[in-house]
């Protein structure tokens, strides 16, 4: 069983250590569910992606059979020097807000954790201390991004079956996209999108942020920690930290929406396969979050319109999960339910 | 609250008086949910078709708020004369025996009921008799068909929230592709698929049943009732019966995948908007149930790649209208939880 919490970073070169020489997929465990289910009761394939949740789990829990016990939901909260820039359709106070509603259970979050059965944890992050603008800026120091990175990599994985990040933090869509264009390239345009419903001179400010980013922070940019630092905020580095946390422990990951994704990018931007353990919840309306999952080669689970971050999207993905786990490890066999097997015709 | 359980048919035009002046919409508690989605403490239409699900469930069942208290999901299975001229996979003695695996709780229905909490009946329509061929006479006689559609129209669903109908019955494939033939015209090969997983030489054999059936029943195929007579089966018109009975009791429908689809279009052939009060669970990978689908004007709300029938793809969905009416019940107002609403930028 891999060592879980880790010890804090104190560095983004630790961080980095962190990231080489990751555990890899244990084949012998995807060998054994995927060997099982022809023998269930089902013509083959008939599943679909269920069959491939089911094998997925296995690959990166390290056995059979796949297990959904107890599974983490972990929201952390961040706030965003860019928030004062016009770029949100709510106002910075609204973060510090939602994270009390999260606290009391009246947020979206916490309906779907009851629906799917996660355990929820909700992080604030120096909420009165926002990051600076990215603009004219780095968003953070190297003690502020490591000490959010932090926040996710000490996680106590050692009871947890799967990892669900979630964020909340005003301004965090126009982080994501900054971070997005210079872990995957292409120009601003390609990933600012209207986040909770901004008007459109908030749009136009919202890209120009970005447009201004890229130009101020240039080839700094393409270390992959070093543009987390620059243009992303403290819930992107906290969610990154978790998901790196969980590939160290063996918890396999449901990715949620565009600034999760971002985030996790991270990894697969500095270490070929580092999102291996991964799975893309749903695709979201945020445009530029398809654009991103074709980035990361992860086809979504679902796509329901959904845009609302909060680790949702991937919190209804995880009852497809719980279906997959329960025809993958309940069904009969053909021979134990005396069915005749099919073959052609 | 309306009569449930109907009483039998005894005949075709039992039937389609039932189908006849069908309950409309409840426009009042439709209201009622979409004036509550706004108030809820997420950016405006952020849970996209959860909002949707929500409102339609009221829509449906005629108040607010929307209750997924009791599901029933009923399954019906029935033998096909086609299935002895090697168009399926399997042989016609599979049906029987997953009856029995049903009841033993050995099947992927069974998982899915459980982990969907939806309560399952398993309905098997005289197995012994199989359908005649359809390529060279009518499926069933009217007392026949009568007594089948009885089978879903004399559900009792006074205490349920939701119905969802599925079925088994090696061979089925084969008749939904001609009942969608029937009701929404094209060929026989934009309707049949490789269902389990038929070989080339069955596949060939398949659509020239198809092809067979159209040209013998020819005109009156326009007659939805007497498609499902000539060209259906038992279960196909079990399924369509519990939809009408749902539809009559103010119980919203999720509909599985292309047999059940193409049985529950009978109501939408016969009569304009009755099939409204049902939602498409999910796409399969049959290729014919996208066009019907579409033929239907219903978008699906999961696309897992699944093909198995037996409700799977509807119990899988479920999970989502249960996240749905979580979060539109259970979430807290903007001024409940003293969060400032969004307003531009």
């Amino acid at each position: 069983m891999p060592a879980t919490p880790l010890a804090p970073a104190s560095s983004l070169d630790d961080v980095r250590a962190l990231a080489r020489d990751l555990p890899g997929p244990d084949t012998a465990a995807r060998a054994t569910a995927e060997a099982r289910e022809p023998t269930l009761t089902k013509p083959a394939g008939s599943l679909g992606r269920l069959e491939e949740l089911a094998a997925w789990l296995c690959t990166w829990q390290g056995g059979h059979p796949p297990r959904l016990d107890r599974v983490r939901c972990v929201v952390f909260a961040g706030n965003h020097g860019v928030a004062a820039k016009g770029v949100s359709a709510f106002p910075p106070a609204v973060t510090v807000q939602m994270v009390a509603n999260f606290q009391h259970g009246g947020a979206a979050v916490n309906q779907l954790c009851r629906t799917g059965g996660a355990d929820l944890d909700v992080i604030p992050l120096d909420l009165d201390t926002p990051t600076k603008p990215f603009d004219t800026d780095a968003a953070m120091t190297e003690d502020e991004v490591v000490a959010a990175l932090n926040a996710g990599l000490t996680l106590d994985l050692s009871a947890a079956d799967l990892l669900i990040v979630g964020e909340m933090g005003i301004g965090n869509t126009t982080a994501a996209a900054a971070l997005a264009l210079a872990l995957f390239g292409g120009t601003a345009a390609d990933w600012v999108g209207r986040g909770t419903g901004v008007d459109d001179a908030g749009f136009a400010r919202k890209r120009a942020v970005v447009e201004a980013a890229k130009a101020l922070h240039g080839d700094a940019l393409s270390d992959p920690l070093e543009a987390l630092r620059r243009v992303g905020g403290r819930e992107l580095a906290a969610m990154a930290g978790g998901v790196l946390a969980a590939r160290r422990a063996g918890v396999p990951v449901l990715l949620d929406g565009f600034i999760c994704c971002a985030a996790a990018g991270v990894w697969q931007a500095l270490t070929p396969g580092g999102l291996d353990h991964a799975m893309a919840g749903h695709v979201s309306r945020e445009p530029g979050h398809r654009r991103l999952l074709d980035a990361l080669g992860k086809p979504p689970l679902l796509d329901l319109h959904m845009r609302l971050g909060e680790a949702s999207g991937a919190l209804v993905a995880l009852s497809v999960l719980r279906g997959a786990v329960a025809c993958h490890t309940g069904m009969a066999t053909f021979a134990e339910a005396g069915v005749a097997e099919g073959g052609g015709s």
